[in-house]
């Protein structure tokens, strides 16, 4: 794979996907045995041998550890913002991709406190994807520029991969996202973002069928809806996640918007979310619904709904207390501790 | 305070439960309002928000962090075992005292992942207590013993504690507790521990049955209940989580073990608990049920359940990074981010 690629189509970036790398047998079974063998009773605890397991067979190594975790936070900006559809202006996403950069947004401490470099990618912020109620909210050259984007910003060397992301109006495109890919009602999948009221509510509902019935020719394929609604940050992310599968790096979804990238990408193609885990389930009203979607049993359940990556991001103090664990324990031989009478 | 208590009576303990410091309410205050005006939307951080403000309270300032988390493990031995109520060996209680020195328990893997500095107490190895089939478990000197270990163990620097336990036979005298304390059948109450199978199981129902008619005349008083039934690292666990009330250190409450001694306190003296989260609900059988009777919602679910304080060392990274939020974080007018529309 060259360091860097360029998405000329979006057929060249769904080659991808039917091409990916899966986990090592041999090393699941390793990690399986190794996990029986720790000090402790067989199972207890619980959730934590999963996620080892299940990292030590995507890393190909029976016994790792996460020592180079990387978040990034794509930010961009969306069209729909006119329907009202949002609490806050559109001219919060890049003050806030300048919060990043000067250190005082939740994702950074969050980065801070579990050991994650993090990285900020601005798209376009002064070219709003459209207003996906009047047309799509991307064309071919958009998406693959998005998903290059996305794609490219992964380091190949990370250990682990948290997405995140800053838009205002950027609920609204996710649950529009959701709609498309798994049917309902549009109220089924919209939440209230950073906090609409019941007025903002029925715009942002209303919008979200008005975009579906604008957009109807794009539902009978994934990666037409992902450009249908956009936003680049959302695909930025479904590029993000497809690149870490190439270099085998585990993810770690955060929370709906993040959750709607890579349910594009589990439509597009089965199985393609097998190198992630769900960080948390987030208090935005789609999410638990979105989850069981794409099969994925969170970690947290905290009542967060920041985006970001934050929730991403905390999970991976679970994540790196599992492998600590399976990684550091002494085995029952080891220690000289007596099993089960 | 003097630096080193020695309770001569439970009644000098229980005189201390009632006269225990609260909360600051200004620090509360000051707290609530930062949080109000951090760069994210009100509510956005969920029950982090919560903690932050809680663990605010207790320490008396607006902006703490956690620097100095404690956590402290107490071992011992229970004559129980003598009914074949645990599916290993009473000798691995001293066993893994010895994995606890050694670094080699899946909880120092959790401090050293999270921070924590890690003290292990053994409470008279060679000397399990009565089995509580029999007789009590701990006379009045036994008791006020146990408690004190627990109470001198608290660093009155530290700024969090956990306290964690081993014990084989340990889940069978919490469930007799929880039994005692809060009525039912011992089957509601009794789980796998490190994992009976089904005929261990039943001589652990019939042990509870059989010790709470033989301890009948304890019933009536929380701490008559934790001599009745024991053991020595649950007495201690209560002294300890006591100790940090008096030191206003806020305390994450591990499984069901550290739960049965938190409720010993709890029906004691009710609020002796509020300056106490509950780390994690584990999959030991009663853990929920007790959980709801003192009143905590955990922050972890993660189907862990093996004891040594290991759920609640994983919980200090969520109260971490809630409090590097808290203080962390640049407020709307700091960052120059623009508020709801």
């Amino acid at each position: 794979m060259p360091d860097d690629v360029q998405f000329q189509s979006v057929a060249a970036f769904r080659s991808l996907l039917v091409s990916m790398p899966g986990t090592s047998r041999e090393a699941a079974d390793l990690a399986r045995l190794r996990n029986s063998e720790l000090t402790k009773p067989p199972g207890a605890l619980g959730r934590l041998e999963e996620l080892a397991i299940w990292y030590a067979s995507w890393r190909g190594t029976a016994a790792p550890r996460v020592k180079d975790p990387q978040a990034i936070v794509f930010a961009a900006n969306h069209g729909v913002t006119a329907q009202g559809v949002s609490a806050f202006p559109a001219e919060v996403t890049a003050q806030m991709v300048g919060n990043f950069r000067q250190g005082g947004a939740a994702i950074n401490q969050m980065c801070r406190a579990n050991g994650l470099r993090l990285s900020v990618l601005e798209l376009d912020l002064a070219r709003p994807v459209r207003d996906f109620t009047q047309t799509t909210a991307m064309d071919e050259a958009e998406l693959c520029q998005a998903l290059t984007v996305g794609w490219n910003a992964v380091d190949p060397v990370a250990d682990l991969l948290v997405t995140g992301e800053m838009g205002i109006g950027n609920t609204t495109s996710a649950a529009a996202i959701a709609t498309a890919l798994f049917g309902g009602h549009a109220a089924d999948w919209a939440g209230r973002g950073t906090g609409v009221d019941d007025a903002g509510m029925s715009r942002k509902i209303s919008a979200i069928e008005r975009g579906i019935a604008c957009n109807i020719a794009a539902l009978d394929d994934p990666l037409h809806v992902l450009a249908a609604f956009g936003g680049r940050e959302i695909a930025a992310m479904a590029g993000a996640i497809a690149r870490a599968r190439t270099e085998r790096i585990p993810v770690i979804l955060d929370g709906f918007i993040c959750g709607a990238a890579a349910a594009v990408l589990h439509e597009a193609h089965a199985g393609m979310l097998d190198h992630c885990v769900a960080g948390h389930v987030s208090a935005e009203g789609g999410h638990p619904a979105l989850l069981e979607r794409i099969g994925k049993k969170p970690i947290l359940d905290l009542g967060m709904r920041l985006g970001e990556g934050s929730g991403a991001a905390l999970a991976v103090a679970v994540l790196r207390a599992a492998l600590e664990c399976h990684t550091g324990m002494a085995t029952f031989a080891e220690a000289a501790v007596s099993g089960r009478t």
